[in-house]
């Protein structure tokens, strides 16, 4: 309602360009054509936030526009707080949403608190201002489902002639169609929301719609057969979805899930009933919600578990399903499909590799194209990395400010520098030297290799048992900060909802400058550098590995020089 | 047992001072004058240890010798992790204690990795490294009880005349009998480790001791009818010592307790076992232990209220005893008496108030009292705290490395420097000039401001209801990370128990250089700052006045203009 515009250019409405970026980036997450719910500042991810509040968003952009050089703002659950002084290399802002002390860290006492104007339930990066929509996601989605057909279908090129079924086509979930055509395969997608299938299918990011289940799978089937790509969505409940599927005898390949089933109140719609009317039973009558929400929770993680017993290859997405049933409806066996990061994604944490991303401030798509062909010349022997380049130029649309994203680890060149902090700096180079028109912002997920506790998600079942340790993070935000990012963010909650996982990401704005080359040189071997000696310390072999290869100091390794 | 001692002088282990007063701090919190069980590593308040094991104490002083001017060293609960390039301003020490993900973030959780090896207790100063012995905690003692006496005595010299009851005379409850008695007050405590009691009267902290609770109460009540200042320890079971109390009529005018309460384990004895009977059963039966300690503790609460009722002013004193009773045994009027930081705390906090400290890395007292002269040198106005300076200069044993603590606050004067910038900067330009012979380091408590979420402690009954919201400990310690303070540290459940609190502290070296200064100014202005921000915006009107008066900037309020 109040949103002011998402500037883009070379003018500043700010006093330097690092401020620029954080107002630009917060305008961006807000962008109609990113945020999911932009009237109510949601970004995606259920409730995921920019800002607490109009009033909120209105003073943090007053504010960044009032900042100096060597001041720093504080954002409290999206709502700026403080503004002190500190100097030239520390952050320009600094951001804590959502965190609770652990007794009080669940949704009841994030409900209670958020209602009372206290809290705001930032996901990852909608609070931290680092969202870029689904394209975000899709090369993380994409890697994940070219790892599983890899370990599954190894004798496919990719997915092609496979069927993949999911449900849960919001900000992220939207990702999926299109990750699955890009690997060549067939994917079929449920969703309650009509007007999400609408984005998906305008966005390029899905192919086709079918009327009802019987006719996406004859479809699915056809194009599987012929070894064509093809998405089709449908408009319905996934519990009803699956358990029609599992009437008709129909078993996928690969099965997982997107619905935001992390959040029982406000992101998960219950069966047997509309959108519309789901959403008044929200207002009038929140409790009856939640338990209709849990029941149909129940029902889909059972059909889940009913087609993997049929031989699809099932695996969490990330949002606490099982977990939920689990605990709520005493699914015991929910666990018995695998999360999707112990399953494909923690091999690459042990190297440092997670979702890189940066976006160009001008607005200019060419300068996005600039960077792709510098990844091409940074990286010309690594394929996978070249072939998502290469199909995202072609097929992702960009949503507001146009950015790019690609998984980076630490991997050490003969000068020292990572993978992340030898991009950066050629980007800065060229930010230098006029070739890209504004400043580049680097950033990321908060899910990457050593920047997150989440026991049902990115830590979930990690090799020294750990998964529930959270120093890790910490240690994450105050390294970065240390390190000199422009923005630094702790999070609790993403992804897998409130209590349930804490998280931290930076930004570096790349102007060209050398203030701009110190900080992205530091913050780009810190940054996935954590995530080496956070899987070492577990015992990881892959990241004792890298550590060696990449010359990643780790203390106690040289006394103990086990397994670990 | 692998201690390696405490160096002092000015010949340096390390490459620079900030790495020097790391090590020295780490060697002071376990040196045996100061720690409560140096051979386990552990500091004070129940298991609070400084490192997580011999060998992570020995790679940790390893690691500060190497240790770079540009570079930062990772402490992950007690264990150094890794270490990084950074920046001169940057901290050279992170550390990040016991921090669990929400839903795990409890005793069980912590017990279960804790055998594991993979996290380490780190109270609030213990595994920070800014632990100084009993006078950390009487300093605030002293305060605490001062103010009790001006609300509940206001006709009385401090507390002359008045008879305090306590019990738990361990790192910091031993504070208890000194500052009663330097209020002029009559102290009655109970202790069950009779070494306990030994080691106050030993260091001067109590008086006298009692065969029996009748033989105390005669000998109190004489010297609080004589108007004299009088502590007296008795070697008993808290419980058995207040049921025993009432069994006898006896009503004191304070009472409070200071047993390790919020650790039902390893903290808290039974009633009806010696305390090596106890420590067996610990060992052989820990849920057993569990049961009769939480027993005992409800009885323990029951007898505070019944004297309550009869007209004892009672206080809890920070364990979170009542926490623990309302919750495991269902003692539902726990919370009938307020804690001591709603009560006599946070008008302090509002201005910024709060527990600072500094050592003397020289380990000469010289330097301590050069400090205490600067005190009065720059607050001369200020009658309580010169009193303070006076008793803690005569009557305080220095315990490891000479200290001195006073509670210092936001309150600018006409350079805009606060009370604790403006203390920095004059001992800084002291060491520079040779008039103080080693570098200070300041720091203080992790109860501070600012920098603390503990519901049932720091943040108990916040007029706006945000008690348990945790954005600020984390603000907290970014920003002085982003500040330059030298280590910068983040725990859990200091105080009150794992899961219940999480807070932060930070320390600056001040070796005379104009880089200390610049870090002392901005890290003394961020960190008592966030205490003023913190409470103006849960609306308490000294807080908005202190900022008001004192300039610190708070970007709604402008807004607002209400009473939030
Ligand atoms: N960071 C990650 O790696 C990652 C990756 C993928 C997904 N996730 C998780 O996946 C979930 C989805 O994220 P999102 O951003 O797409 O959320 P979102 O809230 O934007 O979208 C969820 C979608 O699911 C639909 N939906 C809800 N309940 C449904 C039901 N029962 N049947 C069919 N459709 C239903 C909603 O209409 C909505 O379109 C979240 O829990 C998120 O945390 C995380
Ligand atoms: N930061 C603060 O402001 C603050 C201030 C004071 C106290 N506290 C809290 O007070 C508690 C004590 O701290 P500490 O450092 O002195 O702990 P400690 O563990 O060193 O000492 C506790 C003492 O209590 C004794 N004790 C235990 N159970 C007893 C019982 N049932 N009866 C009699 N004596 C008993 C023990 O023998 C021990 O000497 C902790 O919970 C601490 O967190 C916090």
């Amino acid at each position: 309602r109040r949103y002011q515009g998402s500037p883009t250019g070379t003018d500043l409405e700010c006093r330097g360009w690092r401020q620029e970026a954080a107002l630009r980036l917060l305008n961006n997450n807000l962008d109609p054509e990113v945020a999911e719910k932009p009237e109510e500042l949601v970004v995606y991810g259920g409730t995921g936030r920019a800002a607490r509040s109009w009033d909120a968003y209105d003073a943090i952009l007053r504010e960044l526009r009032e900042l100096g050089d060597e001041e720093t703002l504080l954002v409290q659950s999206g709502k700026p707080v403080g503004r002190f002084r500190t100097h030239e290399r520390a952050p320009r802002v600094l951001i804590a949403n959502s965190n609770l002390v652990g007794k009080w860290d669940d949704w009841e006492h994030f409900h209670e608190l958020e209602a009372e104007g206290l809290l705001m339930y930032g996901q990852m990066t909608a609070g931290s201002w680092a969202y870029i929509g689904t394209q975000g996601i899709l090369q993380g989605t994409y890697e994940t489902l070219a790892e599983a057909g890899r370990q599954h279908f190894p004798d496919r090129e990719g997915l092609a002639g496979t069927v993949t079924v999911t449900a849960g086509l919001g900000g992220m979930g939207g990702a999926q169609p299109l990750a699955v055509t890009m690997n060549g395969g067939v994917c079929i997608a449920a969703e309650v929301d009509e007007r999400r299938i609408d984005r998906r299918i305008e966005t390029g990011y899905c192919m086709d719609r079918a009327p009802d289940l019987e006719t996406a799978i004859e479809r699915a089937e056809a194009a599987a057969e012929a070894g064509d790509p093809y998405s089709v969505a449908v408009h319905q409940n996934a519990a009803d979805f699956l358990e029609a599927m599992l009437d008709r005898g129909f078993v996928p390949d690969l099965l997982t899930d997107q619905t935001s089933a992390h959040d029982e109140l406000e992101g998960y719609y219950p069966s047997g009933y509309t959108v519309a009317e789901a959403d008044d039973l929200r207002e009038s009558d929140p409790e009856a919600y939640v338990e209709a929400s849990l029941d149909t929770m129940a029902r889909h993680v059972r059909a889940m578990l009913a087609l993997q017993d049929r031989g699809a290859v099932t695996f969490e997405y990330g949002n606490n399903i099982r977990g939920q049933v689990e605990e709520y409806r005493g699914v015991e066996e929910a666990f018995d499909f695998p999360g999707f990061v112990p399953a494909y994604v923690r091999p690459l944490f042990c190297r440092g590799k997670g979702p890189f991303r940066w976006l160009a401030l001008s607005g200019e798509p060419a300068d996005i194209h600039r960077t792709d062909e510098a990844i091409r010349e940074l990286f010309p022997e690594d394929e996978a990395l070249l072939r998502w380049i290469d199909l995202a130029a072609e097929q992702v649309q960009f949503q507001g400010l146009p950015s790019r994203v690609c998984w980076l680890g630490y991997r050490t060149d003969e000068e020292g520098l990572t993978e992340r902090a030898r991009f950066a700096l050629r980007i800065n180079d060229l930010v230098r030297e006029g070739e890209i028109s504004a400043p580049i912002v680097v950033t990321r997920d908060h899910l990457d290799a050593g920047s997150v506790a989440s026991p049902n998600r990115e830590t979930e079942a990690m090799r020294d048992g750990s998964d529930a340790v959270a120093d890790w993070p910490i240690l994450n935000a105050l390294l970065n900060c240390a390190a000199g990012a422009d923005i630094v963010s702790v999070h609790d909650g993403g992804g897998v909802g409130i209590g349930n996982s804490l998280h931290a990401n930076n930004h570096v704005v790349l102007d060209g400058t050398d203030l701009a080359a110190e900080k992205a040189r530091a913050v780009f071997t810190t940054d996935p550098g954590m995530g080496v000696i956070r899987h070492a310390d577990a015992g990881y072999e892959d990241a004792i590995d890298e550590a060696e290869r990449s010359g990643v100091h780790i203390p106690m390794r040289r006394e103990e020089g086990d397994d670990a």
